[in-house]
Formats: structure tokens, C-alpha cells, sequence
């Protein structure tokens, strides 16, 4: 095997700023990883509030996206999360509930004003998001988008995180399938050190980092407007990247027809996930750029799509120090999901 | 319940820099939360290499604390990792795996030069640490110590993160009580993001934030050199932080006096989370500076212990965002901790 005979590497995740150890001699092979814990060993429907007909046991909706077979009136609803981290009641904003202090300048913080919201991607149970076609899963993609444009008329709000949580250990807490969209007050510090590590490569090399992810060692597929790829510094084991071909910024410039092409090529990806890794648990989330992000960051701000399976906790060692330890190198992952037949 | 007549609120950890949401419409009451997989369900000592008599089993040793009882030769061992994530091979140095590539600006890497070892906290398979005196985790820091110390004689290594997993979810992969030190060729991304942090923050107040970071309704319990609190933004469900009360800032600074004052607090501080949480998995790391750390950082920079218990994992939010989301406001963790009787 490739893999037993390297010796172990450091390298420079240049988007997330962070160094991985690739630590090859940990490894079995890269073919042997495969999740314990599937993400629906019991996929039970019983008492599904996301469920068709249970949609009055939900928190209120947002909007739907109607449906045009008999079976159902709907096909994606957006509605607000029953237990939202954040509350959106306006009056909140400047409440804090911490006492006076002493040494106020040590202890910040506003109240907790921003908007939680799920996306139901189908009114059935037991349907997941890669057995729907690649333009049901472009209609999902396309109910972030809405939702993301009507956050950003909301002046307070600052960030959207879009993501998805898949099995119980990747922090679903629910089994039917579902995304969830956060609009936060503050640019969150993910995004915040992103732009500044990708705006000093910029600056280095005069190019974008994310226009350059594409290296054959490292591709997994292409389509018309995208790539998959595992990076070059996967801080997680099969850890993928789905990037627009062409620079874009933001997440909600998604147009209807590389909706449709993104929903084919995230459906291939997770497809390939569940086929390699035995159904793992598993998040993706959205990289896009602020709102008021400065046109002089358009040049190296690249929206993506990360999917990380939940094959390994973290421990005290990348709690501590932020590195993150991969037995299995990028290449020899691509190459893997490359070979997966789908 | 005062949580449950609390509203979210988002507070700013100005030593990690980053932002966390506490949401107490989420939560149980805050003395409700429990693990629900103790960290030590099975320990058993068949074959476990780290026990007394099977010496021979582990990877080399670099050196012993004598014991003087007369059950065992040693009371502590460091030794090298079986397994290590970085190699100590220094041939190791410049050499790397990846084939040359059109855009080297965008791949960076080194070898995975450094040192990864194990602290055997005792010679005996189901005494934990908190079950030891203080002078014996005293002993144990201070072994800690002696290993930072000869790293140090390495030019190579930049940083040491000393960390410690309890428990299988909460990383380890042996259940007789160790710790690990890692020596690493990097100044990982924490530990940056801490010093440009607390920078800041002493450039705006001409204060350290550590020395700033006991507040009466945070605290759990002091020493004579050491408090712990809840950190005033604790990311993690009662996290606990001991912090030295004098300005100091690297961990290897710690004297045989405070060895023993620091054992004793940090045995409290586990006892008290075990028998609240019920055994939670947990980690613990040492913050510390880099060896090479400028003088002009020093007025700002101030080593801490941080412990985290296992109560929850992370999803899509936390990964893409990298904020956390805390059930608990902080004051009412410390509360709870402060009554717990040990």
C-alpha cells in the first residue's frame, strides 16, 4: 500500500489557516475505514412532526415549495426550529443578562437576537437527500438560497450558516431529513479567519486559492459548473469540497441551472460517502462571504461546499492546539471516492 | 430556574476569539445534565501494556519516577507513543510526500518531524488520576514539566501541547490512566489565535485578560496559587479552567510547591465533575506559550489548564461556524460545581 510506506507530513490548510498531520503509520488501509455507528440504523416515523400531515405539531412556517405530484401539497418547507439557539425577537437586541462587572472590558457580549430555522427536503420519512433526483436536491439548494436573500434584508444580520447534520453522532436530532439555516449578528470567527488567510495568499501568489483547488492527485469528479475534491490539507478523514468552477463569492448567486448541477454533484458525493463508508453520520455546511463583504475581498472569497463524515471524534490534542490529525492522505482518499461506482 | 427565565445571549471568549451562544430555551436545569456513558464502564486490565510487569509490551521509555513504595520500581513512566502521529526520525526534516505541483503557493507542507509520548500516570490499572493525593498529581504535572523542558533542547519543536483523554468518546484509546505530550514543529493555529487575541486585549485595557479572569460569579474554588472558574464564554457544557493567580506564562515555569497546590485544585476539579456529571469522558490541555514566545508578549500571555467534559458532541454549526452553542449560562455552571461536595 501506498500509504504504508509514507512517513508522516504536516501541511497548510491555506483557506482554514490550520495545520493537519497526515500520520499514515496510525492508518489501516484507506479502503478499511468504514463507519461503526450508521446514521439510520432506525429510521422509525413514528410521531415525525417534519413528517407529511404533522406539519401543525411544527413551530410556524416560513414558506414552502409547493409540490406538483397528488401525494403531497408540498415539497420543502421552511419552518422555524421549535428550539432555536438564537431568539428572533427583535427587542433583545442590546439586552444582555450578565451582571455588571467590575472588569467590563474583558467580558463581551450582546444578546442573543438571530434567526434558527430548518429545512424540511421532502414531506417523506424515509427519503434521504441523495435518493431525491439532482434537480429535487437543486430545489433544496434553491430554498437556502431564498431564505439566505431574506435574512440579508434583516440589517442586524451579519452571517448565514447553512448545514446539515445527518445521524444522531453528527448532531441530528431528528431522522428525517433536514437542513438547518442560522442568521447570525456577528461574522463568525470560521469565516473571519478564512477571509484573512485567503486574502494573504492572494496577496502572495496573485490568485484565489479556491480557483487553484482543482489538482488532478486530488479531483474526485467534475461537472459542468463544479468540482469535488478532497483538499489538499482534509482536516477530516474523506473530508470533501465542492467548489463552483467559476470565482463567486456568494452562496445565494446560484443560479437555477448550476442548481441543478450542484444537486447532481453533492448527490454523487454522498452517494459515494454512503457506498465507501457504510452510511456514515455526517455534516455539510456552506462557506459563502458576509453580506457586506468589501468589493477589494471579492477577489479571493470563493464560496464552497464542505462534507465532513463523522468517522472519529476529536480529542484533547486538537481541542488544545486546533491541528487536526488525518490517517489517510488526500490523494489516497480522492482516489478511493474516485473508484467508488455509484 | 433562573435558565429558564433567561433569554440567549451571545458572549466573545477574548482568549480563544471566538463567540458563543448560550441558549437556555434548549436546556434541562443546569445540575440535570448527566453523561449518559461514563468514561470507565469496563475497565478492565487484561493484557494492558501500561500496567506494572508489562514494561516490555510498550515502545521505549525516556524515563521513570522512582517510587518508594515497595509495590513497584516506578510511579510514573514517559514513554514514546506505539503509535505516533509524528515520527522522531530527524532525517525526517525537509523531506516530503507530495508529488511537485503546478501551484506550490497554495500547498504547503513539512515533514511530520516531532515527538509524540505518553505520560503513565501509575503503575496500577484502575487507580485515575483524581484518585491519587495531590503530591501525586503534583508529581505527575511535574513529569509534564521535565518532558516540556527537554523538549525544549530541540530547536525543531516550536510548541508543546500537554493533553490528556479520559474515556473512549473523549479520545483515549487505552483506559489505564495516561496523558500524552506532543512536541510539534509548528506553532499551531490556537495558540496564535490566543496570543493575537489576548494582544489585543492588553493593547485596549493594558490589563491580561487571565489576570482579569476571576469574577465572583464565575468562580468554582482557589488555592493559594491557582483559581478555577467557568470561563466567562465557555464554549463547552462546564468547561473549567484553572488559572494561575500570579502572571506567569509558560506552564514549565511551575515550581514543586505549586506542583502539589495545582495536583490538589485540578483532583477537586475532576472529583467535582465526575460525581456531578456522572464519570464523564473528558480532556484536559495545557495552554501555554511557545518556547521562543518575544519578551513584549509576555505582559499578556498566561498559561492556563482547560477542562473539558464530554457532554455533547458538535454538528454542522460548530464545524462551519466555529462557534459553539452552550445550554448553560456559565454562572449557573459554576454555581453548580461550587455546592458539588467532594
Amino acid at each position: 500500500m501506498a500509504s504504508s510506506t509514507k512517513t508522516p507530513e504536516m501541511r497548510k490548510d491555506t483557506v482554514f489557516n490550520r495545520w493537519v498531520i497526515f500520520s499514515p503509520a496510525r492508518a489501516r488501509r484507506p479502503s478499511d475505514f468504514k463507519s461503526k455507528s450508521p446514521a439510520n440504523p432506525n429510521n422509525s416515523n413514528k410521531s415525525c412532526p417534519f413528517c407529511i400531515g404533522h406539519e401543525h405539531e411544527c413551530a410556524p412556517e416560513i414558506f414552502r415549495i409547493s409540490s406538483n405530484t397528488c401525494d403531497s401539497d408540498w415539497k420543502i418547507r421552511v419552518i422555524e426550529n421549535l428550539f432555536p439557539a438564537l431568539s428572533r425577537d427583535d427587542e433583545l437586541i442590546q439586552k444582555s443578562n450578565f451582571n455588571p462587572n467590575p472588569n467590563p472590558g474583558f467580558l463581551t457580549c450582546i444578546s442573543g437576537f438571530g434567526f434558527h430555522d430548518v429545512v424540511i427536503e421532502n414531506p417523506v420519512h424515509s427519503v434521504l437527500l441523495s435518493d431525491q433526483s439532482d434537480s429535487d436536491v437543486g430545489d433544496v439548494l434553491l430554498a437556502y438560497k431564498k431564505r439566505v436573500l431574506q435574512l440579508m434584508l434583516n440589517e442586524s444580520i451579519k452571517y448565514v450558516q447553512v448545514f446539515k447534520n445527518h445521524g444522531a453522532s453528527a448532531g441530528a436530532s431528528m431522522s428525517h431529513s433536514h437542513s438547518q439555516i442560522m442568521g447570525l449578528p456577528i461574522v463568525p470567527p470560521t469565516v473571519s479567519i478564512r477571509l484573512d488567510s485567503m486574502k494573504r495568499c492572494f496577496e502572495e501568489t496573485g490568485k484565489c486559492s479556491l480557483c487553484q483547488v482543482q489538482c488532478e492527485e486530488l479531483l474526485i469528479n467534475e461537472s459542468k459548473h463544479f468540482v469535488s475534491v478532497v483538499p489538499f490539507a482534509a482536516s477530516f478523514l474523506f473530508e470533501i469540497w465542492i467548489v463552483p468552477r467559476n470565482h463567486t463569492s456568494h452562496f445565494h448567486e446560484l443560479d437555477d441551472d448550476k442548481a441543478v448541477d450542484l444537486g447532481g454533484i453533492l448527490k454523487l458525493m454522498l452517494l459515494k460517502l454512503s457506498l465507501q463508508l457504510n452510511d456514515p453520520p455526517f455534516n455539510f455546511m456552506i462557506h459563502t462571504s458576509p453580506f457586506m463583504v468589501e468589493s477589494s475581498q471579492l477577489p479571493y472569497s470563493h464560496w464552497f461546499l464542505q462534507i465532513v463524515p463523522q468517522l472519529s471524534g476529536v480529542g484533547g490534542f486538537e481541542i488544545g492546539s486546533g491541528c487536526y490529525i488525518n490517517p489517510v492522505f488526500p490523494e489516497d482518499a480522492a482516489k478511493v471516492l474516485r473508484d467508488v461506482n455509484v
